[in-house]
């Protein structure tokens, strides 16, 4: 209750302020009119940055998911054995995309928090931000030189350059932001201590281009040394918070943040833009999905004359040479929206993310974006060889991974469920056990089939298919299936109260909000 | 002023009805707890549809784009005139492309109308449309099966099958949709003749699996009929309303639309959700400006060995081979960012669309799409060739039709101006102006460059580049030239006033709104 007090007086704060900045700027007006036209005409020019977000997020996800293309495109042999080829051609590969889509994801959450600072854009910041984009999605090629040639500073050199115009680009951003004060955040326009914000945040920002130049100088003299920069540069935000955390415990001082310092903390509760999660997961999830299908279209239209010549013209019986990569096609794109679905169900409950959230995300993504190349490998193969088995135990550890990560997104959500989540999914919430079920589905179910196909070698294939049969058919069946489950738990272990009284149990946390 | 009140009437109707409606939900609880527990729970597992709705945008945005790679990936030979190789090898696969795009377009917009009228879903609902997106995504490879082999029924057979299951699927969404009333648009909710827009909308969802079914069949007696059924498919939404006009013109006789008919009118102002239009937009922009950089890091990282033997391991020089392609791509990233910069200032401006919007905006996208394949074309020919100064024709023609149809859009918001558009770029509103300069840039410098290289055929390249160069500081200048040209044309014209009144002037809609 006194956090909600808080809240009002706070509110109630914003609003005097806001009016005396309106009055300034009206005061001001004769003065900037000639300077500023955008500021003079406020809603005409001054836009909200949303669409322009969900097209920086749409085009972070393509980019971040596009370098599983050569990964997926590399040529296996298939009479080598899948885990030497694995390790000798695709090992390599698998990293340059693993550690691609890490630093796509760094800049994509520079951007997000970019964006919480400045809320309302207008033309020139959207064209700075295109500029900035087409700096971004450049970075993951200038990333695949620096792995080809690693010897040649080149591609380093090159890597820096895009970071360090990507880092000014944005410190101008910031600098133009705090000149316009009405394009920023609302808390930061009232507060007190504006200056601070802005030389914080620069500082901040302008650590990235400092650590690539020096990176850069030192590609020439010792490159070892520029590649720890450039680590030191993706992983600093997210050590500072533990290493300061340690130090404090260490010398028992502790030290004071500005008061409401909520934006560029790096604290790991820190929030983090829900709906540009959302966006930027729905953009890998919906290129992922599509991926094979990309492939399907530009490679399985059998030539005419070839049909003509060696299926004397029967169209379906050369269809059915690509049979296994529909079958690849159907059951990704399967998997990939019942992922999907999951992860909107969760995000539905999720009222706040925090930056472990967020990072607990990327991850998932990942292994998400791996998925493609692991249908594609299970198709490959000739049947019932050890490389199909191999290809079909790799997808059941991907999909596993991709669904652990989600259930860690909500574990991590119930550990701070005040904040984060719906009344009705927290621990005895009426849709609790309804979402936990259907976060557990996937682990659950590639689990299982994963020690099925070890045990049944010869059966794998279609142990694998049945269980991409199985799923969406399970998730159709989840709701009723959980009621029966927990009547029955209820039944089991409180015989004395009927089940329709359970059911009222668990409608309990709602009363306790209502009353 | 009538029409106000009239809203206010029907408002305090929703309320009352409303009302009656949940009075009727609450009686037919016991009745529907075993059978809807959906239902029952309301708010936790009835959710809005936006993101849902996003993720289908962005898959069907995807598919719609993807058909575009077959065509660039085609090898051209560089020793043949460009225009002969462009009439044997691209015409059909562009006429390829540019169906499927309207194909796939034509399913988007009638996922639009559709949850147009279910506006909230249920995990039952996120299912059956994810099935529906798996179909739609999979249209494209059936048209092109359908192309490659016009001889065999079975292409065509395969693409009625997947039309006739959407429309199946579609058709129990809707019947879901009505079954469950509290998922459907409140105005439908409340409306008296709900079974009526029952019947309407499930009528003409089910037109498509009827012709699908018939042109299925035809395809084995006589195929061009089946190619007829698939055409009125597609076009019978739009020449139905025309049509029918003429008819009523020249009977004379005047048929009566049931009132509040909005959804499944096929009325050119029939509004089409602004929201989807633009999410479909920039899915498409992003698809269309990362495409370019999707072979850059596939194909454009050489070879270690490669670069050792030809280049003496110098990276630079066997960089600088590719030189032409990342002009290509950065060209390429510029002109969709500033095109896609056009359409989001335009959409920022209208605040209703209606469905021939959409479709110039359609048409406007389908250009867009062709772009990479253009920009490709540019750098793939030896320089000053015959074939080069075609290609670069052809990029000027492409980004001027999809300018010109940008610019349509907003000539068709102004016709109807007071529905669709803000107030401050009606005619003599202060943006107005601005907003022309912006759509017009795109038109009038590739129009200029066009004619530049039909005169300075030497020189083609160099201007065309010069154009890239210069468009994004136009843009970032509009806004000075556009104030000191009007400036001027205020002072030629009527010298009697000062511009400071002329500025004044511009400001009357909004004074007249306000009072």
């Amino acid at each position: 209750m006194a956090e909600k007090d808080d809240g009002e007086i706070i509110e109630h704060h914003v609003c005097e302020e806001m009016e005396k900045k309106t009055n300034r700027n009206l005061d001001s007006h004769s003065f900037l009119e000639s300077v500023t036209p955008s500021e003079k005409e406020g809603s005409s020019s001054t836009q909200s940055s949303h669409r322009l977000l969900a097209y920086s997020d749409a085009l972070i996800s393509i980019i971040a998911t596009v370098m599983i293309l050569p990964v997926s495109h590399t040529q296996i042999e298939p009479d080598k054995e899948l885990q030497e080829s694995l390790q000798r051609v695709l090992a390599a590969k698998i990293a340059v995309y693993l550690t691609t889509f890490l630093i796509v994801t760094v800049a994509w959450s520079a951007h997000v928090r970019l964006f919480q600072v400045i809320e309302r854009i207008d033309d020139f910041l959207a064209l700075l931000n295109l500029a900035c984009m087409m700096l971004i999605t450049f970075l993951p090629y200038t990333f695949s030189l620096m792995v080809t040639f690693q010897q040649d500073s080149f591609g380093i050199l090159l890597f820096c350059c895009c970071a360090i115009v990507i880092g000014l680009i944005q410190a101008v951003i910031v600098v133009y932001g705090f000149d316009q004060p009405h394009l920023l955040n609302g808390q930061i326009q009232i507060s007190e201590n504006q200056t601070f914000y802005k030389y914080h945040i620069l500082k901040i920002i302008l650590r990235v281009p400092v650590f690539c130049f020096l990176a850069g100088i030192f590609s020439f003299i010792y490159s070892p040394l520029s590649y720890v920069f450039l680590g030191v540069v993706i992983f600093l935000p997210y050590i500072t918070h533990p290493l300061k955390w340690c130090w404090a415990k260490a010398v028992g001082h502790q030290e004071e943040q500005p008061n409401g310092m909520m934006f560029y903390s790096y604290h790991p509760n820190e929030p983090l833009s829900k709906e540009r999660i959302e966006s930027f997961s729905d953009g890998v999830y919906a290129i992922v999905a599509t991926l094979l299908i990309l492939d399907i279209c530009e490679d399985n239209v059998p030539d005419p004359s070839k049909v003509r010549e060696e299926f004397e013209g029967n169209l379906i019986a050369a269809l059915s040479v690509y049979g296994p990569e529909f079958l690849a096609y159907f059951g990704s794109f399967v998997t990939v929206g019942l992922l999907w679905f999951v992860h909107h169900s969760l995000f539905l409950h999720i009222t706040k993310t925090t930056r472990l959230m967020g990072l607990l995300n990327t991850f998932s993504l990942a292994f998400i974006g791996g998925l493609p190349l692991a249908y594609q490998l299970t198709h490959e193969f000739p049947k019932n060889s050890l490389n199909e088995l191999e290809a079909i135990q790799i997808s059941c550890v991907i999909i596993f991974f991709a669904g652990i990560f989600q259930l860690a997104i909500w574990v991590t959500a119930l550990f701070n469920e005040k904040e984060t989540l719906h009344v009705y999914v927290r621990y005895g919430g009426k849709e609790h056990a309804f979402m936990f079920a259907k976060l557990a589905i996937y682990p659950c179910v590639t689990l299982t089939t994963f020690f099925l196909t070890c045990i049944l070698r010869r059966f794998s294939a279609q142990i694998f298919h049945l269980m991409e049969i199985i799923v969406p058919f399970a998730f159709l069946a989840l709701r009723i299936v959980v009621r029966v489950v927990l009547a029955l738990l209820k039944l089991v272990f409180c015989p004395s109260k009927s089940v329709h009284n359970a059911d009222d149990d668990t409608r309990l946390p709602f009363n306790s909000v209502l009353s």
